[in-house]
């Protein structure tokens, strides 16, 4: 079939929009027509290189849509199912899943570009096989994906906001929730506060946070993050740390979530220096895929038994969290609505980036 | 009253075996007559300057003995009791003890070195007030030390092999035990096997993993190793990851506990290259208390949700654990005896460390 989706044909180009021919879906594959897709920072790390890939490929990796058709062997979801694609597809089977990580499911580890898991390659355009992001590539009216990436949700739900919860919002709230493992009263500095870092600052203050510091250089950013729940703003890291050793007579956050960009890794030894004693810095930042350097004092890393964790989708567990962050949203427990700074057509999608890098968005969406 | 103790009086000096004045426990206080020393590696850091200190002081922080007197106010312990010396003194009261983390007292995160906890001296030489190590001062015949530093054991406890237990023992037990919480079937290399990586063997094998590979360019500690416990050795890192990688058929290891030198941060990324998802890296080493660089893979750490978590005495807690830890060597399921290569009189306490430093040394233990 044709549709139309946004591709990148190499490293530093614009987004193509353009009509591209799709395959129907294979065994344990889904069509999907798409209502939603957000504008992820990860996308643009295939622009700039800081992920590599191989071009061309469909971006995208946060989206939401209704099942258009199902292949050979899919009993999971029927035709016009809704349904949220989750960025990490999980096979349920692997020694990870059934561990209950499925976030590390062993299907989702190495396939963060290119064909799908048999290899071959669904979309195509100009004479070339062209790469989906994540087995994904949300930034196309339709796409054919693995069922493992497909999470039901209610019939009914909100289509647009949905897609929301695909990367962004498990990445921020369960950094706090469960990476970071924030606990009620403890002192959290959230460093970067766009599209993950609100999250992580509403996942925070749910878990019961007493103190929400949001550091950012960003003023508009800091406002926002206020408004999901931020206690405190600072726009320098000193700043944070004169402010959060005031806030807890010297003992230092519990915890630090880093949502920005860690090249050089400086920003970790940085966030080591925010937190005390047992205190937890969080990574859920994508970074270069090649060795760097973490600045910061290991003698207190060991001295006051701090820590480094990764999060991937915040800990959470597609097919478990993805309904239940839905549900939070249905009841007025979570914040999506405003989260979404600019609703963009997929034509735009290259000003939705150019106002993202600029500042001026949390989250952009793409409504079909 | 005058007592003999191994006093260091500069950087880079030989430990003078000296007669010295020690004053009478004040309020709080004890006095303890050593009955056996460990010689630690972090003590050597204070010849070497890794761990910066005013001279002169005291050295040793791994201590048993008896109680020969107390001072004003101690009802904790009486004279005759038989005690083994935390090299971290637990007030009971602080946010951190009243937590259970009382190896995070914030009696103890200050005063690694220097005077008593009422900023005065105990011991006096040459027309110096000189410094303890740790508070402690454990390589000298009689030390005073806070009651906060003291652990009463039972009375017929092995007061030689207990000194052990002081710091070495739990502070690698502890990391593979608590820190790096270990499971049954899991695989741990152990980085470095000397004092602490032995103890982590023992404690890895304790917890019940699998695989335990044992990593030092050391033969003899290689040897050692097996002793107790190791299924598995390697002499370089590339070696113990080829290994890993085979045994787990490419998943690596679920823990890599750093029990050496962590100077510039290097064996951090080459921990973190042996750990697969979810792999946890424990640092148990005090490096230098500058800003040091961590060299590895920050895409890995968020991708695979691997993390880097500091050790403090195996997050060990003292007056609960080093009790415990003596039961289990009573019942022959900790090993105490071998872990000593060579005993010294205080005199001979340079040969000691020069015997360390050479890598003959597991434990060197100074008799009284």
């Amino acid at each position: 079939m044709r549709t139309k989706a946004a591709v990148l044909w190499g490293l530093e180009e614009k987004w193509q929009v353009e009509e591209v021919e799709l395959d129907l879906p294979k065994a344990g594959e889904v069509l999907v027509k798409l209502t939603a897709s957000g504008l992820c920072h990860s996308d643009y790390h295939l622009v700039s290189g800081d992920i590599p890939i191989p071009f061309p490929v469909v971006g995208g990796h946060e989206g939401a849509g209704i099942v258009a058709a199902v292949g050979p062997g899919v009993t999971e979801v029927v035709e016009g199912d809704s349904i949220v694609l989750s960025f990490l597809p999980s096979c349920g089977r692997c020694s990870y899943c059934s561990r209950g990580l499925t976030n590390l499911c062993d299907l989702g580890a190495a396939i963060i570009l290119g064909p799908q898991l048999d290899g071959t390659y669904r979309f195509h355009a100009r004479g070339h096989d062209i790469g989906q992001m994540c087995v994904l590539g949300t930034f196309s009216e339709y796409t054919v994906v693995p069922v493992a990436s497909v999470v039901r949700i209610d019939q009914g739900a909100a289509l647009d906001k949905a897609a929301l919860i695909g990367c962004g919002v498990p990445t921020g709230y369960g950094s706090a929730v469960n990476t970071a493992q924030v606990r009620p009263g403890d002192t959290v500095v959230v460093m970067g506060v766009g599209g993950i870092g609100v999250n992580a600052v509403q996942g925070a203050r749910a878990a019961g946070a007493r103190t929400v510091v949001a550091l950012d250089p960003v003023d508009f950013k800091r406002q926002k993050a206020v408004e999901f729940g931020a206690t405190h703003t600072a726009a320098t890291v000193d700043a944070a740390r004169e402010l959060v050793s005031e806030l807890t007579r010297g003992q230092l956050a519990d915890a630090c979530i880093i949502t920005t960009d860690v090249a050089e890794g400086a920003y970790v030894g940085e966030a080591l220096s925010l937190v005390g004693k047992r205190g937890r810095v969080v990574v859920t930042a994508i970074g270069h895929p090649t060795d760097i350097s973490i600045s910061g004092s290991l003698f207190e890393l060991t001295l006051y038994e701090k820590s480094i964790r990764g999060a991937l989708f915040g800990s959470s567990n597609p097919q478990h969290d993805i309904p239940r962050y839905l549900e939070l949203y249905n009841r007025g427990q979570l914040k999506l609505d405003e989260l979404v700074t600019r609703e963009y057509s997929l034509e735009d999608i290259n000003e939705g980036y150019q106002d993202m890098l600029d500042g001026r968005n949390i989250r952009g969406l793409i409504r079909f």
